[in-house]
């Protein structure tokens, strides 16, 4: 762990650089991919599915007694919680609905907005030795919520070409339409181009590896959008002494655990809470099934000492953490002021585990600084923001001599026409 | 013009398709300039303003009293007109400020969603023959709605080192904090890495050339956001017997002088209102001033006949338009059943110029198909959404075992083992 103290204030920058990653190799498989599935569709997908999974899949759809056979396998305690989970996450997006907003703007000029569902979504779901069925609940319920017509799932099958069962309980609970057994970049570029067997989509969400992060990047060039740019994920917190040393830590460590690069930070105006917290990370750390990848995010990790709250703020806000907890004298003076953040967790009880399970809040959220400029996925990441608007004659009366101004100063002479024929005609009635 | 009677279903694709761009070559360019930016700062913009627009300039900041000159230029009645149309942006974005949602989704568990302003944001808008000063409106007004924080604006100088008067009226009208003289490949590098004159923003927003365009997407590798992707403008018109076919043409043609690459289709149910607005387009066409644009973009346009409303709405959802004018004798069907579109004109007097100046929308929208899954510009485009959660000593009872289930399930111990220490810290009290 870094222990850094009173850091000046031109250091920042360099204290809380992420590390870069480049991806420019990968780049050329996934174009190559990507033209095989655009020519020759399943064919292909199935084709990388055997020389990347180890499996040959010949219906690439998982099918319903597959699904009930997963779900017979999954104790009854786990269900009841992925299903509690459902229920917080579902009331929480719920809430997020909005209705139109309409203004007459100027007498006979009525405009509106309103939020319509993206018609097709897909979902990226990472397989492999930790099933992130938590992620299908923040992807599918506010998909659903939002109206999307079309729902489908992407993830990687295991060696037998099964899939984990609770991603499938998690996934036929939520409603997907269709789940394929497909994972990776041949994934994203089926869900980009379309097959025999998958939808294309407009929208792609969820998480994955490197491969998968290059996959979304690239399927933007393709009129299709992503949910967000992906990076390591982070936790900050800041605490001083009210703070409880052993949650801190464990909070700390619950972040350190997802990857050898993620990024934990503490800041704290408490010298001894700094001290408290690096003792009991020691203590907790070994007894990890993760302990591994865990002591290398933790070796790379800082611990910041700064001398008032005032100061934490504006470093933190620098920052602009994904994850950010609060466990502090004066809570609601970071929760009033924070600028950047993701998702932020209020006192001693609130870990971050919460959020990336069963508070409601969603866990697909801002990494690498994004949190300056954009938002967490939420009810609005399924829809898009449509204007209307309709002008009664004496609308485009009240407003067609300034809009013919306008357009003739930007040099638009089609532009005025257009409103000066309109005003002509009712001139003559 | 092209006309199409009834085409089939599977030739949609085709003739919907729109012309394709690759900026390959440009991209190089792009970087040369970008890293130059990065290490030179303003002697670099500098250098390429003397090189693109042949004008050296010395003060890259607009000085108030080039401001107050330039607003004594302008004509009373033009000034007025921009104010006229500011009142009704600033109602419509004003009208979409929203609360704080919150809610107990567990007796404990709080849970809620806020929109906070983008810190930093950057304006850029074109110059030469056609100053699009209406644009300034359309981005600074929600800007200053949402409370963002720093307000920029880029603007490349003319061949005297002036910019537009109407552009600077407008800019200080909508309160921009400060204006530079840069354009193009520089602006975009200059808001992206900042300079000594000219701050790094968070999101860039705008429209540009293609040289812009490129620029605006290589921005994207360095951790800045952007409004949306760009492509040339669109207009859709729906129109049967009962619209004016003088007013469709007007239309068309509004669309069409934007550029030789506009895209201009009119769908209809109607035969003989095809045949009308081929006249009255012909008419028209001759007195423009942008005759030789509009010709040419003409040209390439697209006159749809469909047998029905059904058929029409299919069609037009497969499209995307980022304008979509309807009128017809049934425009509630497509107001109410339309999945993909920008912004949406109703009726015989609501012509896209509306949206374009003053009726309060936005017109910065999703072209390229992009309103499948892109909002317009909106009061949001300036906030990001942010969640916050506080768990009681209750609340963490009320969840906390499904918190442990789920992570232990995900393979996640120390998720867990956040929760359980913070359990039986409870038990024990």
């Amino acid at each position: 762990m870094n222990k850094i103290e009173n850091p000046d204030r031109s250091t920042w920058a360099e204290i809380l650089k992420r590390p870069t990653q480049t991806y420019d190799q990968i780049e050329s498989t996934v174009l190559e991919i990507f033209d095989n599935i655009k020519s020759y569709g399943d064919s292909a997908v199935k084709q990388y599915t055997e020389k990347f999974d180890g499996i040959l899949i010949n219906n690439l759809e998982v099918q319903q007694d597959e699904i009930n056979t997963s779900v017979n396998e999954l104790s009854q305690d786990l269900k009841e919680a992925i299903e509690l989970a459902k229920k917080n996450i579902e009331v929480f997006h719920q809430a997020q609905k909005t209705t139109p907003v309409s203004v007459e703007t100027a007498p006979g000029v009525i405009c509106w907005q309103e939020k319509r569902p993206i018609q097709k979504v897909g979902l990226y779901i990472p397989g492999g030795t930790a099933p992130l069925f938590s992620t299908i609940l923040m992807l599918a319920i506010p998909a659903k919520i939002a109206g999307c017509k079309e729902v489908v799932l992407c993830t990687p099958p295991d060696k037998n070409g099964n899939i984990n069962p609770a991603i499938l309980f998690t996934a036929q609970l939520c409603g997907i339409d269709k789940i394929y057994k497909v994972g990776g970049i041949q994934a994203i570029g089926a869900m980009t181009f379309g097959t025999e067997s998958i939808s294309k989509v407009y929208k792609i969400f969820g998480p994955g590896n490197q491969f998968v992060t290059v996959a979304k990047q690239m399927a933007t060039k393709y009129n299709v959008s992503i949910d967000m740019p992906a990076g390591p994920s982070e936790l900050l917190i800041v605490a001083d002494d009210t703070a409880d040393a052993s949650f801190v830590a464990s909070d700390l460590l619950s972040q350190a655990e997802h990857g050898v690069d993620s990024q934990v930070i503490l800041v704290s105006t408490s010298k001894g809470l700094i001290v408290s917290v690096e003792d009991e990370i020691n203590t907790q750390l070994v007894q990890l099934p993760r302990k591994s990848i865990a002591e290398k995010a933790i070796a790379n990790s800082k611990l910041i000492y700064v001398k008032d709250h005032k100061t934490a703020l504006e470093l933190i806000d620098e920052y602009g953490p994904e994850h950010f907890i609060v466990a502090t004298n004066d809570n609601a003076f970071y929760v009033d002021n924070i600028a950047n953040a993701g998702s932020v967790f209020i006192g001693n009880y609130t870990p971050e585990s919460a959020g990336d399970y069963a508070s409601g809040t969603n866990h697909t959220l801002p990494t690498n600084g994004y949190a300056k400029q954009y938002s967490g996925v939420n009810l609005d990441s399924f829809t898009k923001s449509m204007t209307f608007q309709e002008l009664s004659p004496e609308g485009i009366k009240n407003i067609g001599n300034a809009i013919e101004l306008m357009a003739e100063a930007e040099g638009l002479q089609a532009h005025k026409n257009a409103v000066t024929l309109r005003l002509n005609k009712l001139a003559k009635n």
